[in-house]
């Protein structure tokens, strides 16, 4: 196999796994090449997605030295994708009465939300957070394409027991949206796969369900270290969680001129 | 920009955005470069997915004329899947009591469900669907998937309404597994993409919610072209759909042993 050949294949091998570490044996056993040569490959690799912006390579030292693909979302890039959401969310059709909008087809599009959860990704790299965690359902794609740019597994709270969770713990919260008490439970068996949890959300106004989310990984003796949402409403100011990250604030939804204000978080990162 | 970094860069930007479209002149533009390099380019490209089986790319003939990446999932792969994942069911730890298995970590895997929907949308990639629809909560992660390597959007049923549904359209419809009358809604103004949908679900035993998807979408004018389920039970044989591809069957489940009955479905294709 050329050069040229390798370097293809070993970028979308590589990015097909976001944040997973490839030994480099295992390059060298899949083209039957030298170390040497696939080290020259991963440098050539590298070069190419940096100055493309189109993510990160990063080298991983030492004996079982490998190779790591960081997806990556450069300021302009972020900012642009922040800019289409607002002009997504700003269409008055969105309007459903009561400061209400309709966000489903935004939160159910899968190349938008990979694209959001890029942010995600790069903003909470470092936080330590060992899975991911949200609430059904339109947060679940968003949390779902975090969970895979950071190769960690994600958790969905569900807000009804389900026979097919087995048994759950379940905590009462009071939502702001709805005005009323409501109920949130996890699986025993969810085993949290360590106890740092980051919560990523579709939407946040006061902050209860998210709260919610903290309260119900406490009693799995779990804690949050992140929390990113993808539209958080500038009022109430004070939120029920002191931090979070959204990608968008949602200001006043004015109903009569078919006004929706709504503008980026210039402070993500 | 050299012809070995173009590649790499064309091979990571169109596996980027499975089944989109790209113009010619888009790579032109982007590296600066004449159609007859990219043209060259591209060409490499193509043969270095194809060899390492990575997937197609396929070239769109005509005045108009570009590129495209078809996400492919080959024959041995997709039974090396179907074989990950009967391994993964049949761990008798998920067993839950009549009959249930706990598969919640599997169907909120992104990797995971990212395979299968490789298998589903080569499946499907040829009939026509518009959309694909799922019915909250677990199937979600493999229907978001299966839409996005379709390029095609994805609409998800509720059980409960929602004040940020806005109006909705519900049918109820007989739940097999619960055994009781159940509800499941659409937003109207999910205003369907058009009339061909594709059904994806984690789980189907006697085909009752399915069925009530279809019968839903139906209210809609749209009818279904297809319907993908990653596990099916053999019982009942007599299902309330028709016409169903399971990525694997789930047979007897035998609490007192901690057997549990799973195998691939070997005509996906």
């Amino acid at each position: 196999m050329k050069r040229t050949e390798r370097i293809g294949a070993i970028i979308k091998i590589l990015s097909d796994s976001p944040s997973k570490p490839f030994g480099l044996s295992y390059f060298c056993d899949l083209f039957g090449a030298a170390k040497s040569s696939i080290s020259e490959d991963l440098k050539s690799a590298r070069e190419i997605v940096r100055s493309m912006e189109l993510g990160l390579i990063e080298t991983i030292p030492g004996a079982r030295g490998g190779v790591i693909f960081i997806p990556h979302i450069y300021d302009d890039q972020c900012l642009a994708l922040q800019q289409e959401l607002c002009g997504l969310i700003k269409d008055p059709i969105r309007m459903l009465g009561g400061g209400f909008l309709y966000t489903s087809d935004i939160m159910f599009n899968a190349s938008l939300t990979k694209k959001m959860a890029l942010v995600f990704a790069r903003r909470f790299r470092s936080s330590g957070a060992e899975y991911v965690a949200t609430i059904e359902t339109k947060g679940i794609p968003l949390a779902l394409m975090t969970s895979w740019m950071l190769n960690i597994p994600a958790v969905v709270v569900r807000r009804e027991t389900k026979i097919s969770e087995g048994p759950t713990i379940s905590i009462n919260y009071f939502s702001g949206s709805t005005g009323r008490i409501q109920k949130m439970s996890m699986a025993k068996r969810a085993a949290l796969p360590g106890s740092h949890a980051l919560i990523i959300d579709d939407f946040m106004r006061a902050g209860g369900s998210i709260k919610g989310i903290a309260e119900l990984l406490d009693e799995f003796d779990a804690h949050v270290v992140g929390t990113g949402v993808a539209i958080a409403t500038t009022e109430p100011e004070n939120k029920k969680i002191s931090e979070y990250t959204p990608l968008v604030y949602l200001g006043d939804v004015d109903e009569n001129s078919g006004k929706i204000e709504v503008f980026p978080n210039s402070q993500i990162f």
